[in-house]
């Protein structure tokens, strides 16, 4: 133990993001400091938001600069501590970045901290436990505020965060529909996850499966893919309807500024909400969502999948999986086993 | 008193509104049932979503049909009575529409009947205390939720609905910036209406002068224009602003759909709010509205103009004067005094 191989950022992106973007590069492990924590990665996660860390303009959190390496969260454990209340050994959920050791300071930085509760593996963390899985869970139901009865569109259906938010939309007495792309995952949607309808954006006209599968129109919409979708779903809102707009997928890769829906003016006709969130806002009510969404898992109302990819080599691969729609669920690759 | 003269709708609109869309008609006047009253317009109100319901499309009204008289409020007299509660010779106000006479079933229809309270004229009945002082009130109040110390952005700020929008900012204790078009509406607003800042359209760059004026970011866009000028605004929105989406009369008389703004992902990254609303589902709380405005104009903390035409032959070309930004203030047009 002696290199840390990490992924850097070697260019900002232009169109679509792949290895081009990064350098690899071998450093010294790292040592640390009074406070500080070495954690090993055991697990990295991937999130269509880490495209907008690429990029330089104001965000939610600073981009990621030129030669800095690549921002991710993962699962890694404890190799070496000089924080009283982290052990060795230790398995945490952190913002560990693309590489092998992180130097970790708990308590310090927006993204956090957090010891995996007992019988939780690396993936259970990473995927419904995780941010896309929080995501569900506070988006839905602070900002959707789905009731029984109500019918809950959503695209992005079969990523990590799509099917979550449309299994809770189920447990809470909605009709769901989905939008995703391709017969596997519009199948697993329905028959696994208990869709009441899939949309399959790879075959179908969306524009008018949105108004067959919704008759009533939809109450909530939950966004994660934006551009044409988004204009599409807008002509179906019910009254006093609400957008939960998580992200917009679509359009992360384009290389010109990809046009809003010409049809905003359905949200004053219908009195419509359009709220964007971050799960960052969110994070200190934390627990509450993991012990609803394990709660979901252990009854098997909720199930997940996980997209498990391998090889330090694949990260930026991996990434890029994302918006091309190769992953089917979480997307993770896994580096190493817990020691 | 035998002839009705009516402005009827002859063909929907296909790019700017003109007196080639109504066809002047003259029938005689109706006669009354039981529960309805005869009323004789005075004065009409002209308001930029009037030209939404000339278009065959899905809206929180009917459209208006082909060969029905153009639907618009009014403050009428009654001259003749078939229910016990209306006398001839009150003042009204009203959906009397574009002709003489109008028969109205009080009670009934989504638009309503109020008489005017004493020492209220058809004019401030029409214009303060009308549809767009309530939408300012409602709008502003209840969707905006402005803070002491914020700022308030507003579109169409010299119009009935924004002049008032950013005075009821000022009085919450807000600091107000608006945008209108030319010398005089902007030296109103800053001289009169007492704004903060304000940017002249017509010889400002929009965009730059938002962040100039808006030095902190904007924390309630109360928007009435939309297109360009929304996502202009979009590029300053502060944390957890709130959009106030009224209208987007930049778009109404478009002859293409008009693409939404390309930065609507700021609302993510910066937890925004856009809601869409309508006054109507706020009239049974009229006389909330009704009264603190009467109280601020009483004040003299709120001041309106009004824009009164003549002749019920101008009534097409008053219309028009709203999309042109021709009107300075709620634009009236004056058919007759009260007897």
């Amino acid at each position: 133990m002696t290199i840390n191989r990490q992924w850097v950022l070697k260019q900002r992106p232009d169109g679509m993001i792949g290895r081009q973007n990064f350098d690899y590069v071998e450093t010294p492990v790292p040592t640390i400091d009074d406070g500080e924590i070495l954690v090993k990665n055991l697990c990295l996660s991937f999130d269509p938001t880490q495209r907008n860390w690429m990029v330089d303009r104001p965000g939610y959190l600073p981009p990621v600069a030129i030669g800095e390496v690549m921002r991710a969260g993962s699962v890694a454990q404890i190799i070496d501590s000089k924080h009283a209340d982290f052990k060795v050994g230790e398995l945490i959920q952190t913002t560990g970045c693309w590489q092998d050791y992180a130097v970790v300071a708990p308590g310090r930085g927006p993204m956090g901290v957090n010891k995996l509760p007992p019988g939780v593996s690396p993936e259970m963390m990473l995927s419904i436990l995780g941010i896309t899985g929080m995501t569900a869970y506070f988006g839905l139901l602070e900002h959707g505020q789905p009731k029984a009865g109500e019918t809950v569109l959503v695209s992005g259906a079969a990523g990590a965060t799509g099917s979550v938010v449309g299994q809770i939309a189920k447990i809470k007495g909605c009709r769901v529909v989905g939008i995703a792309g391709g017969d596997k995952k519009c199948a697993w949607l329905r028959d696994t996850a208990g869709f009441d309808a899939v949309i399959d954006y790879k075959t179908e006209n969306v524009a008018e499966q949105i108004g067959v599968h919704c008759p009533d129109k939809w109450d909530v919409f939950f966004d994660n893919v934006g551009g044409a979708t988004l204009e599409a779903a807008l002509n179906h809102l019910n009254l006093y309807s609400r957008v939960v707009l998580c992200g917009a997928i679509a359009n992360y890769n384009a290389t010109e500024p990809v046009p809003g829906p010409v049809n905003l003016m359905n949200l004053v006709t219908n009195r419509g909400r359009m709220q964007g969130f971050i799960i960052l806002d969110y994070l200190p009510r934390a627990m509450e969502a993991v012990e609803a969404l394990m709660g979901w898992v252990a009854s098997g109302e909720i199930t997940y999948e996980v997209d498990m990819q391998e090889s330090f080599d694949n990260i930026p691969d991996t990434l890029q999986r994302l918006y091309t729609g190769k992953n089917f669920g979480k997307q993770l690759l896994k580096l190493a086993d817990p020691e």
